[in-house]
């Protein structure tokens, strides 16, 4: 143990070698930055995904999903979102023998795989709006170094696609997407800002993009999803036009909505600490993993107990995993702590007896549950947990900001910096410059720590248009 | 409707209308092949996926995902497999500007995805047996005409790949499938018969194949499905080795079970009619559709009732959907007819005031039921109408076969034969052309229709290893 990286000092190898020891991952597949998604790890994705549906659903979106392949004709229709991606696409060049007619690309994102159908299903403005959505996988060629969910080559991506009658309900959808994934962060117990992103740093092709982001401590911020307004900048070139009650011809206006594994990646980083993984109970693949301790004579006794434990909480929807292998029971709790399972029961001679258990949270409390009540204690004990979870998380993201009032207080921060901007280009970049990361842009919404109004802008003293703004160092 | 092509006339165009009426997939997607799931299509897809996973889970498999593109160094590994599908894979050559220095294939199906990372994951017998799933795409360049669900070039598709310590252990896991595939026919009303593919037929480097055929009626068939045992023609080349009991070193015997999209063809073949799609209920995206039926002064009292009549189906975990369009109920009935939604409820002022409701279900039948137990009857009637339709295709299926004692009865047979084979591929070539078509197979356990004891092969006329076969024209 005694090699193993630290969160506080070590990030980004604790980051590694967590997701590892948590099988979550296998990274031995012979491409670089595709790696294979283990039976464990599938499953907290599966979670994850029922999340982000429920969440969605809810919101009024219906699932669909469009090829994997884009025609070059297609991909390159719209110019300013082509530049932002071509030098990151695959190319798929030849079938069988021959080569294709028309290249196709592996879609490193969907506007240009449905926007050409998209203008073929909407008509009039009853077919308005227009809210799909797809989990799919993508495809970026990267060049930088790869990392298990948070920089893949092959993406598992959730993407919401819209299209709205006029520029206000397409504001209005941005707004419901805010509302949608502040609910499933919840779920991810994943305290988060949205912010509007400088001009030169939002997705090809946006009017505005609003980035989700979160603060993983030392100043460094991940961001784990964006909500895209796209005004008419799609809709013309790919013609999705509507006859309004007046009988006119518009454009769509369309926003997206985008996720992806990336909130897998967070989730460890944000909850893990240097035992292991630690999560959430919405995304644990077990939520609660029952250990026998065997000795002597009670064998069969615990045999029995544990696996009728199992079968009561799993009948009540409880995620529960009994741990019946060959292992000395200390192995397993190492295993399963280092695997991030919320709840521990531990059953041994006298609970089994009694009919109590011994319950062990990954957040280190312990106590003894009796045998009245026991499967709502326990459900009681899961929702404690996340709360205690939610709570530690907000502490850590609370302190993971401070402000800053003049230029020189950026240098290399440990914290992501609130500072007064005041939306010019030219002071963004110096700022970039001065903490030697970027200018996230401005938080949408609530303040993510109490400031009171913006002063002058930090680099060029200007008042009048100056806003709160987020400076730290993207992961 | 005097163009509607008939099922009993023009199939293969009844069947592309009939898909194409329900709205199950958009096919102006520009390229030839890869189609646009709908929402509606989506949700058949989705709960064809999740009866997949009941049934595969229940039998021990776990579900993992590898990656979608395979270099080309591991894709070569195997001749007789590379061979098989060599002339139908997709390639991508260039990253961005550049081209790949060794290029990689867009998976066919997963075997060379995975078993370079199986040999890492296997040592001891203590890791066996290995049964691990996936849902994925698959990608194959067609040359044929594409047909939505039933032959396309990006696939939905379902595939376990399992590793078992011995060749008899293999084997159990063909039985353990067929099992599994049993009662997940079952569950899309589907009668099939299992077939033991020809040596020329079974799938590239297989042991043998097991082909999972359905009668389509006019001497069609349609392979579903298929279960193959690998015995250690993959384990060897990928080098997938375990320690025994006894220390010494042996290779895995290896077995594959692949489903696909084509299930949901299927479904759509078998069961539609001449109004359209007729699912079973656990599949329907909608189970039931409530129309309420607006008149004069009642419209208040029908949209509460219906609305609440929504609500408590719902709440019992029913598919339902409240249709409160603008349309004309004429119109739904139609629409929803079309779509293949097993009950329909009518709900207009007659109804409301008692409190109960008109079932027409989509076999034809119609009844009305009180405000007694109303939702336990609406269960109820679901059930029936699963059981109606699962005798219909049972009927259908039986009167699909008919034996052929003499290979002049072959000709252009609007049914299915079963015959008698020696096993000789000379006698099945014979057999293939008299027929115009495939030698399916040998059934696996029981046949399709009940017959005595095989008489001599129908060509040669050997009589000491003839065996009842199948033949037919796959689609």
């Amino acid at each position: 143990m005694g090699d193993k990286p630290q969160k506080a000092t070590a990030f980004v190898d604790w980051y590694l070698a967590t997701v590892e020891a948590a099988g979550l991952t296998d990274k031995r597949y012979p491409v670089k930055g595709m790696n294979v998604w283990t039976p464990y790890g599938f499953r907290a994705r599966r979670e994850l995904d029922r999340v982000m549906v429920r969440e969605i659903e809810s919101a009024g979106s219906v699932p669909v999903e469009f090829p994997t392949l884009i025609p070059q004709t297609e991909f390159q229709k719209e110019g300013e979102h082509i530049k932002g991606f071509d030098a990151q696409v695959y190319w798929v060049t030849k079938g069988g023998e021959s080569p294709l007619d028309v290249p196709l690309v592996l879609r490193p994102t969907s506007e240009t795989a449905m926007y050409p159908v998209f203008s073929l299903w909407i008509r009039s403005h009853k077919d308005l709006p227009l809210n799909v959505y797809q989990i799919v996988n993508t495809f970026r060629y990267e060049t930088k170094t790869t990392r298990p969910f948070l920089r893949v080559r092959e993406i598992h991506f959730f993407e919401e696609h819209t299209c709205q009658v006029d520029e206000a309900a397409a504001t209005e959808r941005v707004r419901s997407n805010l509302e949608a994934f502040a609910a499933m962060a919840k779920a991810f117990a994943l305290p988060f800002v949205p912010v509007r992103r400088p001009e030169w740093d939002k997705f090809p092709g946006a009017f505005y993009s609003v980035a989700l982001d979160i603060p993983l401590g030392g100043g460094r911020t991940l961001q784990i999803g964006s909500v895209h307004h796209y005004r008419e900048n799609f809709s013309r070139p790919y013609q999705i036009a509507y006859e309004d009650r007046e009988g006119e011809q518009r454009y769509v206006h369309q926003t997206t909505f985008g996720l992806s594994e990336r909130l897998l990646g967070a989730i460890v980083a944000v909850h893990g600490d240097d035992k292991g993984a630690v999560f959430p109970t919405s995304v644990a693949p077990h939520q609660v993993v029952i250990v026998p301790i065997l000795a002597g004579g009670n064998a069969e006794m615990v045999g029995t107990f544990a696996a009728g434990l199992e079968r009561r909480l799993s009948a009540r929807g409880v995620r529960v995993h009994l741990d019946d292998s060959e292992e000395r029971p200390g192995a397993k709790y190492y295993r399963w702590e280092t695997a991030g399972v919320p709840l521990r029961l531990e059953v041994g001679g006298r609970e089994a007896a009694a009919g109590s258990v011994t319950v062990v949270d990954r957040l280190g409390g312990k106590r003894t549950l009796g045998p009245a009540g026991l499967e709502e204690a326990i459900d009681g004990a899961l929702r404690t947990y996340d709360q205690q979870l939610y709570e530690r998380a907000l502490t850590a993201f609370r302190s993971a900001f401070s402000i800053a009032r003049r230029l020189e207080e950026l240098g290399a921060s440990e914290t992501v910096r609130l500072l007064s901007w005041c939306g010019k280009e030219s002071c963004g970049r110096a700022i970039e410059t001065a903490i030697d990361g970027s200018l996230l842009g401005t938080p949408e919404g609530e303040l993510p720590i109490a400031v009171g109004a913006p002063g002058p802008c930090l680099v060029c003293g200007e008042s009048n248009d100056a806003l709160w703004a987020l400076a730290g160092r993207p992961m």
